[in-house]
């Protein structure tokens, strides 16, 4: 395995469709474990198999229709659990159980009432009973965050002992600084046994706005795997940002990391999960937000006219992003209206615009979002003579 | 002044404001600033008074009304500009100018067609000749971010010697990783001559997502002021949100460092400016999304239940979240409806709860945002017998 490569584990069909409002059926999960799949995600995690019926039909679907991907099934460290999982995924290509328990003492004491070395028994049984039935098994340590790393390097250590191929760290509770989840990593590298067996990876949590650095900082100290969203969909705050995580590693070439993602999947992958799930993305989004290349300020559009590079680390074809893939919305401005009249040939004088975007805020209203088209169609009904 | 102590400098109203679609009237304006000052923010950016008269009289207004917050104005590195500046906040309790220039190589080139000499002549100048009208004149080295730290030092130096108060170093195009913003204070902060008169600010975008774990590496190496924006609104994908720093420093007492915020007015404050510049705050925003203290999966509930500590790292009341202040919208589910409902005494059957939600999505997209006296009214027009 190349070590410059971090590993992409997509949970939006997990993490992020457990979300209230977020739930798809079967058919709208295959459209999205597809696009993943075409996007280059390394691992699908496609539900929590368990969970209920139609959460282990998913999984089976999407373990059928994936082509290139590792699919992946969530699990307690519990028999049945993991039997229902392996079940599900046992058409997929390559399948891989994700088992686990919560590791701090606020999760053993108050959900599991159980000792510290209860806790590595029964997370020892999990895996070695996941690889009766899968190769690939990949350990969580749930509040790993908030786990001290002695304690944690000695779960770890007994998890490879059982086979598991792949530690997830995860902040679960969104706490840590980009510094301390680094260091967190750090120690599990130096003083994991048998940590060259195995793949660390980062699941961080967004709740003080952190996710994204967090899972950076464990790349930098040795994490290969990231786990993340669509659009950071999750839990509470979400999850680390999918698009975010790419992006970052790609502009800084000199971290010398990267992913298999195709980047030029991001925008429009976004818009297919931010409108299946009825999950809004604000406009000042980093990435894929409606405003995240808009230059607003006279200075800016100053500076950019005179040269890109002066406002401008990304190119926006790189995510996807083109000129008319942006959606004008309720909440776009005059100046965007009549800068995307003028793309598609209308020259509007100020009056003019006042009576077209009237009618253009009507219609957004309705239809919540405007393309090119509609806003010839708005600028008919706006009955203004016009000179294209 | 308390070393401990990191100022708050907000720039909603300008940063923010500048966005198409966010434009507000003085009015409007001037509910923020009145509750920016209630916020306990340090410093009010209240606009950029040569870019039109309309934002030349809101500051002005706004001098005039805040009370207890400095109010600043933005200004290039050009005499009529800062003469304009100086007029609209003549009635200023504590009136500061903030003038500044490209720093960068890119910047200096292309923006100015200048020479590094030139560019520290001007910026010298400004800074002198915004003294003669205010004490506290704040100068900004714009994109600093990819500004090598040599001659940002030396540019530094020079703003001090010339009478600068604070030196703002922005990342403007929401480039640098943590590290790398931290490593660039740390260099000031032992490197710039009289550093000890003036205050580094941290000035952060967010276009990979890293302005808050940007601003955040600034403070821990040194610097005092962190520019922000509600809800992380600004420029492009905007800029550092100013809920997430102050929580991250109230959450993380080992770091040494606090605001003078009061939390409990944030949830509050993030709807004001959301709904008076239209500007959604998606679901998962940290803080202030409708989610941010939603625990939805039955492991994390079933935890909750058990103990709030094992999923919940922050008391939702203190950043102004209570049960009720949660929206239900067109994007809730249906359980977060039926939990609604029975908060305010309707226990729902699945099936009742299938007519109920019908109803409410009719109501939500027609009223956007779903209080508890709606949810009566939903249930009563729902036409079933319910028994209360």
């Amino acid at each position: 395995m190349d070590n410059q490569k971090v590993q992409i584990f997509d949970t939006t069909l997990r993490d992020g469709e457990q979300v209230p409002g977020c739930k798809l059926n079967t058919a709208q999960k295959l459209v999205i474990a597809r696009r993943l799949d075409e996007l280059g995600v390394d691992v699908i995690e496609a539900g929590f198999p368990i969970s209920s019926p139609g959460d282990f039909n998913s999984v089976e679907a999407i373990a059928k229709v994936v082509e290139n991907a590792t699919v992946c099934a969530l699990t307690r460290a519990v028999k049945e659990d993991i039997d229902v999982a392996a079940k599900a995924l046992q058409y997929a290509k390559k399948p891989r159980i994700h088992t686990g328990i919560g590791t701090s003492d606020s999760h053993i004491k108050y959900k599991f009432n159980a000792s510290r070395d209860e806790i590595i028994n029964r997370a020892a049984e999990a895996i070695s009973y996941a690889k009766t039935f899968v190769d690939d098994v990949e350990f969580y340590a749930e509040d790993a965050g908030r786990t001290d790393n002695e304690f944690l390097a000695y779960v770890c250590s007994e998890a490879i002992k059982a086979g598991a191929t792949v530690l997830n760290i995860p902040d679960t509770t969104g706490y840590c600084l980009p510094d301390e989840y680094g260091a967190k990593i750090k120690y599990l590298k130096e003083n994991v046994i048998g940590i060259e067996k195995a793949i660390l990876s980062c699941h961080c949590h967004n709740d003080l706005g952190l996710a994204t650095a967090n899972s950076i900082a464990g790349v930098i100290n040795g994490a290969r795997q990231i786990e993340c969203t669509i659009n950071g969909i999750g839990e509470r705050a979400g999850n680390t940002a999918l698009e975010e995580v790419v992006m970052i590693l790609r502009q800084h070439p000199t971290l010398g990391l990267d992913t298999n993602i195709n980047s030029k999947l991001l925008y429009d992958t976004s818009r297919m999960v931010s409108e299946s799930m009825g999950m809004f993305v604000q406009p000042n989004k980093a990435i894929v937000g409606a405003n995240a290349f808009a230059h607003s300020s006279g200075i800016h559009q100053d500076g950019v006219i005179k040269n890109r590079e002066t406002y401008e680390i990304m190119n926006p074809h790189d995510v996807g992003v083109t000129e008319s893939a942006i959606v004008l919305t309720a909440r776009s401005g005059r100046a965007a209206l009549a800068y995307r009249a003028k793309k598609i040939g209308y020259e509007l004088t100020k009056l003019q615009l006042d009576i077209v975007y009237l009618e253009f805020l009507k219609y957004a209203d309705k239809k919540k979002e405007v393309i090119d088209g509609d806003v010839h169609q708005i600028i008919k009904d706006s009955n203004i003579s016009i000179l294209v």
